[in-house]
């Protein structure tokens, strides 16, 4: 959110048209790149930066203006954090620190391995160095790992118009001057103030008569999801973070959440995919690491729906003896297992959004058993249709309608109740995702196949 | 993001605590409603309002201050919102409307039926009603839909200190007061600045002087997903929205886009899950309206995996001739299409956040191969120990580990590169999500499995 005003011109949304130019000059004439790069945004360089090939981001990030790199650095993908700072010169690497926000310059220390962030961390100045420290005590995902420690606070005794003055003398240095915050001898949160009620409030006025003391603030240890969710909720521009003494450690601001919230949901649909979250780009991430990703959960899932081979074993004389089951086996299973994340689907986000709660498991199960029932009475119809007009036996078709308005009654109450159940045992209900449902779906779908056939058939 | 001084503390957070107290008070003493609920924040009576049964929360809507109905209705669903503008009385719905925001405003009217929103605007100041119909010609999901045109627009010959007087008086008036723009006599925009430029300025500079003209704007026509990523990418607070003459008609401010990314992202994950994407929350919508949604895709679904009966029956001869060939058809056909339900989530995601774009095909085929084969090779281990162990055949065995390989590797390849070649022929990458690909990589699946037991195994 920093805007300091500037004399050259920027451009944005470059980056497309200007990356193989800057590629040329990485391998022509490298000690042009920072003029060539001046009036382009960070947000483009750091596109620019994550495109290039590993050998050519070293030669180009060596080449910024130092300010450039620093804000190409605080923007860049995660992923790619600690192979940047590694790959500057070390004494570039302690100026290119300094002049990063609080919060960027502890992420890029914390990339790195200890010996090399002790190395990098003694030569910054003491101030700098036990800010860094103090930040990198908190976890990523905590509003204390998002936070910046650079605000404007107040106290209750100044005077508006004061406030003002002092307000423009810290516009520079700090992350916002939109949102302010009054603390007491003690350092503790008492009242926020926006800058437009500071501006609208009378000059001679104390803060203490014009701020807010109804006011949010999160904890060092809140979740950022969290965070973000109260940011989006009420509207904010920034939430400020206490510690367990309510003293003011930081401020967690928009620009930050709208990261968070690009982070979470791309977890979210990795989740379901049956991928392990990426923590960078596609391919910014090397080969085998997303391999070993994939693998991991392609494994678990493969050993899971194996069990289905032992199954269907067990019914070996009912398959021998109506072999035309068979051709309606993958029909079934998929159904099922649509049935199953559908209604996953909805409930995980039900959840996320805060519209289902635990309390909601008996709702949420006469819902979808009614739904399956629906559902699955109009699937069987199909499904009766195609059998008979395929030539299968009537008792065949029987089998395999029945089947369906089973499997898709029973796929919804899985789906339905699995998100909900694994939430009050308190793990993450996306664990319940598409995938596993099905996989889970799949052997109790074939064992209901095999023994409605069992019954209608006599076999 | 609005902020005007209360004189009322506000407590935040309190709706899922005070929900029952409040449905105490429709049933019991309504005409309380508007003092219980003064200090509520209207994001947490908005949560109130939709948690509530239809009859409760119409009592609600129409007992509730005027001016906490009109934030309480900005803040809904929109799923509930006809509902909610159809229950009030139509006198205090005109009241209620005058003093929502205007794009809000527009929301309301557009989600009533032509003429209900007819006699509502007939109700309005001429001023409100022009106003409105302006916002309401541009569709939901575009940058116009999204824009409010409450800003503060100055002009280059204005002195510094004159426009922060101005500014002081309009903050009560405007959406944001931390975002300026400057235009020229023609209406069009011809610079920004932000509030931080404005206060460190010099109070004798002109406008025209501090003023930034390298700023970013977006039309009127901009799709709302290209407008969250601008603002995300860029940090912004807001973004001016032109028409084709570039003349400023509103501004979308960061807490709209915060509204949109939650919007999309679970649109995203509905596609996903084979859900035509809810408006409302799961038990806002009515079950008629989830299962007509979920009745479509599941139909559709059918249809496609309803091929797979078509394909085993081609097969029967080889079937009866290997019936232990049945017993691995579940498991190759998940694995199948797991694999391709991977490689379509990361690359969906990528094309999403920008990292894969429609020329990067090749490098994705061959990424995709190579991973696949990889992959396919060790869950192939793992089957042919299975299926040996399990007491089948070596030929059996063979056909299983082989197929195991094959269909890995064209799940990866399928999943890979149908999101880039939708995207190319301009559809919604997400089309290719997991159940349309797991669908067609079904019956390819069984194809390549019976085809590999027929050159195998000669029957």
């Amino acid at each position: 959110m920093t805007s300091t005003p500037r004399e050259r011109k920027i451009r944005f949304g470059t980056a497309g048209l200007l990356g193989p130019a800057i590629e040329d000059l990485i391998h022509s004439a490298p000690g042009e790149l920072a003029d060539a790069t001046e009036d382009i945004h960070p947000a483009d360089l750091a596109e620019i930066t994550e495109d290039l090939e590993p050998e050519d981001r070293v030669v180009f990030l060596n080449h910024l203006a130092t300010d450039q790199a620093a804000e190409v650095i605080g923007d860049l993908d995660p992923a790619l954090l600690k192979d940047a700072v590694h790959s500057l010169a070390p004494s570039r690497a302690a100026v290119v620190l300094r002049l990063m926000t609080p919060d960027d310059r502890a992420d890029a220390v914390g990339s790195l391995d200890r010996e090399e962030a002790e190395s990098l961390l003694a030569r910054l100045s003491r101030a700098d160095r036990e800010e860094t420290r103090r930040l990198l005590a908190y976890p990523d995902v905590s509003a204390g790992g998002l936070m910046t420690p650079d605000f404007v606070s107040l106290r209750q005794d100044e005077t508006v118009a004061g406030v003002i003055e002092r307000v423009k003398g810290a516009a520079p240095e700090v992350e916002t001057i939109y949102a302010l915050y009054v603390v007491d001898e003690a350092g503790r949160l008492i009242g926020t103030l926006s800058l437009r009620d500071l501006l609208t409030a009378s000059p001679e006025a104390s803060i203490g008569e014009v701020m807010r003391d109804d006011f949010l603030s999160a904890s060092v240890e809140t979740d950022q999801e969290e965070v973000a969710n109260l940011i989006s909720k009420y509207d904010l521009l920034a939430l400020p973070v206490v510690d367990a003494g309510n003293r003011l450690l930081g401020i967690v601001t928009v620009d930050d959440v709208l990261d968070v919230m690009v982070e979470e949901s791309t977890e979210d649909v990795q989740k379901m995919g049956a991928v392990t979250p990426l923590e960078g780009g596609y391919f910014q991430t090397s080969f085998w690491r997303v391999a070993r990703s994939r693998a991991g959960w392609l494994g678990i899932l493969f050993l899971g729906v194996m069990f289905t081979a032992t199954v269907l074993e067990f019914f070996e004389e009912t398959i021998d003896g109506a072999l035309a089951l068979v051709f309606f086996l993958p029909l079934i299973m998929a159904t099922g297992g649509n049935s199953g994340a559908q209604s996953s689907t909805l409930i995980i986000r039900g959840i996320a959004v805060g519209d289902v709660e635990a309390p909601d498991l008996g709702r949420v199960a006469i819902r979808e058993l009614f739904t399956g029932l629906l559902l699955g009475a109009f699937l069987a119809v199909i499904a009766l249709g195609r059998a008979m007009w395929g030539g299968q036996s009537f008792g065949v078709s029987m089998v395999v309608a029945l089947t369906v308005v089973t499997v898709v009654t029973v796929g919804a109450l899985i789906g339905g109740l699995l998100p909900i159940l694994i939430r009050r045992v308190g793990f993450d209900p996306a664990v319940a995702s598409s995938p596993l449902v099905t996989s889970l779906i799949d052997v109790v779908t074939i064992v209901l196949y095999f023994s409605v056939a069992r019954v209608v058939l006599g076999i």
